[in-house]
């Protein structure tokens, strides 16, 4: 399939002349065939000026057809076939099984919000009928829908090419809501990014949409995304990627004269709390679980298991060991990109040269390209005193802190950031001292879980990929599961309109 | 009753040493008995300390308990009787009915809380159950909950010194989510909001709660007001006032190591516009109304109408005739405080001395402590060309935009800021025109009416007292109504907990 490196604005495909890159083969550092124009703040202007446009009709389309709309974009991306696949492999370095397990999700997220659409409870109808003989005053006829915020740009992540990238978790929200999209693609995978921009783009000139209701637009630095960001006609941003870039937008959208909504889903190190029963009874197993879920995928997840917390025991000792023995036999991965390789090796050094850590183990080591696992262990109170132990190191790199015993143990708990996740290991008899935890951990963190890990993210109506700042820039939403609609809609309420004027679902 | 002017800390009173002031008499400029002491550093840090140590305690209160506070708190206001009404009145120079009917409003808002809570609805549960046949992979158990963000720090309003004050709208939906709540007292009304406090005081002895539940604060500045939303242990702010004050508060917010959410209401032109065949068929009846509204409360409502849009015709002259004629039979009314009447005289003679105004006619004239309805008339031309005309001039100011054709009437829509509402006055051959404005003017504002003015705020769950900024800081929610407890929550998952650790309303 034939790469334009193309921009595509209002249903045609544009070449940006804002410099030139390439897509670049993630194991190899070579480039891919297709090169790739980025956007100048015409182009931008150009898309955000015809998302409005087109704001107006998208949004009030019927539940049916931006349902069925959905479903289009998911039934184009598989028609795609191998070639997505191939071309994701080659730009990304993840391997075949993991891209078309992430390629389902990606139709999968997008016929769950196809069917959450249909039912329309997402627009919270509420209805006050009139009470004209009410005294002192009479009782006006109240409606309440939630509506679309406006057009919305879309951030694609560099760790879910396709899942949280071009028709991703932030775009089928969006667009769920009745927002348009423009798409800022990851520089990371601009061939599979166009591969599935095109099939958004199919999907909307054959459900006969405004064309301006998607468009997607390369850059080469970070300009357009900042213009994007600042544009006035974009009213949320949705961006899944580091705390510097996710707080870089927040600072341009708060500065804006009209202040937006910014969903920035940011670093978590996703702590892990061991308890003294589970340890004593299956530590090898708890090991080996751990050592699976940090080196899954490279490490690349926003829910990789960065730390780990525990007594120090018997138990933790045996942790610790069989994560020593496991570590060496785990191959390295080719990472996303040179430069995610490159800043991983520097935060394992870090964490090498870092006088409170010893190392527990390294993975088997790799070229360039890879990233080998690495374990490291350190106490409470240097974890407490060095703050700098808390900063997200992407990818398969992990620390233990050991702890006195359990007030130790909440000390180093109270010190921590806002996480994505916490998860707990726990036996039965754990279950009391794990139960006085709770209050604190739902503070901490936006989803908590009992013996497994966080890298397996739900796409469902429960789910909560969200947590307290700097995990998110906003600890009230989602941006995984059907909730993560919300965060694009508004309350509109109508008083005394008669029924002709009032939107159909308010009739 | 005695007025101690102390603050209320963890239960007791406290004499704040950060300087002193009085209650002042808004009809007279006079102080009242009783002085007040700001509060120190110390003391803002004692009581978010306080309320950050009650939180995981009132946060699970069940239901039912929480419920029934809210109600006791009604219970003690109701119990404080006429003292509160004749402190309010000499504080705020607002009427005797007024001031009842506020009252009755602020007991109203707490049980409609209580109902609310004792629903449960709020907490939005969902359930995803387990499937541990499934492929690939098991499906794990998915519980959500919304649960409390953590202590809220809440601004007290000149403008309702009791149903947007102490114990108003926005403490009723923070304690009905489960928050603490600091109040900074409103320095306009200190005496009301100390009785008032006392009775929230009172209620949360009585009810066995954390003492740290609530706490007021008075500020002889901005000083405490600035610590308390700078506090780390506050998470969300609730605030009616100034654009100037709550884009301040915003900042704060936003410089946080953690930033957090604020709520402030603050400013709002609602704009009424007047269709053709309703300014043919009843000029002089919607002019009346307009100006009962207009000058009701001294204009000293968030929802005054203050902009008048609509195409010159007789029908526009016959409303501004009929205008002309009963303004100067209004009287003036006492503002809220000394400050408030003296901005006001200096706004309305920026728009007497406005080269592009012209003046309609005064209210009849009052003294230095008294607002004069005032009503001028402007082109759309200089409307849109003069942004300045757009800036709110708290009270009894109105001003008529007049335009050429329909085509220049949605020029000044689109170039009118976000705002609460806007109403629109129609006729049956008017509907087909208003109708085509709808989806525009669903962006500019949180509530639209049709044929009535805003002024009357249903407090019911239909209702949205919000709006696009700089009406709001935050357009996706509500300060009024029973959609505002969701402003103080956030969704936490939990993935396979065993039933003994789950929140009960989950299990």
């Amino acid at each position: 399939m034939t790469i334009s490196g193309n921009l595509l604005i209002g249903g045609k495909e544009t070449r940006g002349s804002n410099g030139e890159f390439f897509g670049i083969e993630a194991a190899t550092g070579q480039p891919l065939p297709g090169s790739f124009g980025g956007a100048t703040k015409a182009d931008v202007e150009a898309a955000t000026t015809l998302a409005w446009e087109a704001f107006d009709i998208y949004r009030e389309t019927s539940l049916e057809d931006r349902a069925a709309f959905l479903e289009a974009i998911a039934t184009e991306i598989d028609a795609i076939g191998d070639d997505l696949i191939v071309r994701a492999m080659a730009e990304s370095g993840l391997p075949r099984g993991r891209l078309e397990g992430e390629r389902g999700r990606t139709m999968g997220q997008l016929r769950l919000f196809a069917k959450e659409v249909r039912e329309g409870k997402f627009q919270e109808l509420r209805f006050d009928p009139a009470d004209p003989n009410r005294k002192p005053a009479p009782k006006p006829d109240l409606r309440l829908r939630h509506i679309a915020v406006g057009p919305v740009a879309v951030f694609g992540a560099s760790n879910f090419p396709l899942a949280f990238s071009v028709a991703g978790g932030d775009t089928a929200s969006a667009l769920a809501a009745g927002c348009p999209v423009v798409v800022k693609a990851h520089s990371a995978h601009p061939g599979t990014s166009e591969l599935v921009g095109r099939a958004v783009q199919k999907a909307v000139e054959k459900s006969g949409l405004p064309a301006g209701t998607f468009a997607m637009l390369f850059d080469t630095g970070i300009e357009a995304g900042q213009a994007l960001v600042a544009d006035p006609r974009i009213r949320a941003v949705g961006f899944t990627g580091s705390r510097r870039g996710g707080t870089a937008l927040m600072k341009i959208a708060s500065e804006r004269k009209q202040p937006i909504p910014v969903y920035a889903e940011m670093s978590s190190i996703n702590p892990v709390i061991l308890f003294p029963d589970a340890l004593k009874n299956r530590a090898e197993q708890i090991a080996t679980g751990f050592v699976s879920s940090l080196s899954l995928g490279a490490g690349q997840f926003c829910t990789n298991p960065g730390l780990i917390i525990a007594v120090g025991s018997d138990g933790l000792d045996a942790f610790i060991d069989k994560a020593r023995q496991l570590l060496p036999e785990t191959p390295a991965q080719t990472m996303l990109t040179g430069a995610i390789a490159k800043a991983y090796r520097e935060g394992v050094a870090r964490l090498e040269q870092h006088p409170e850590v010893r190392l527990v183990a390294h993975g088997r080591k790799g070229g360039d390209f890879e990233g080998a696992a690495s374990l490291f262990e350190t106490d409470a109170a240097s974890f407490i005193a060095h703050h700098e132990l808390q900063d997200e190191v992407f990818g398969a790199a992990g620390l233990v802190v050991r702890c006195r015993d359990a007030q130790e143990l909440e000390e180093v708990l109270g010190n921590l950031e806002g996480q994505l996740t916490v998860a707990l290991h726990v036996d039965e008899a754990d279950l009391a001292e794990a139960s006085c935890l709770r209050s604190k951990l739902e503070m901490l963190a936006g989803r908590l879980l009992i013996n497994g890990f966080g890298t397996g993210v739900e796409v469902s109506p429960a789910m909560v990929h969200g947590g307290p700042y700097p995990a998110t820039s906003d600890g009230r939403t989602t941006s995984v599961g059907t909730l993560a609609i919300y965060r694009f809609l508004r309350p509109v309420s109508y008083q005394d309109f008669p029924a002709s004027m009032l939107p159909h679902s308010l009739r």
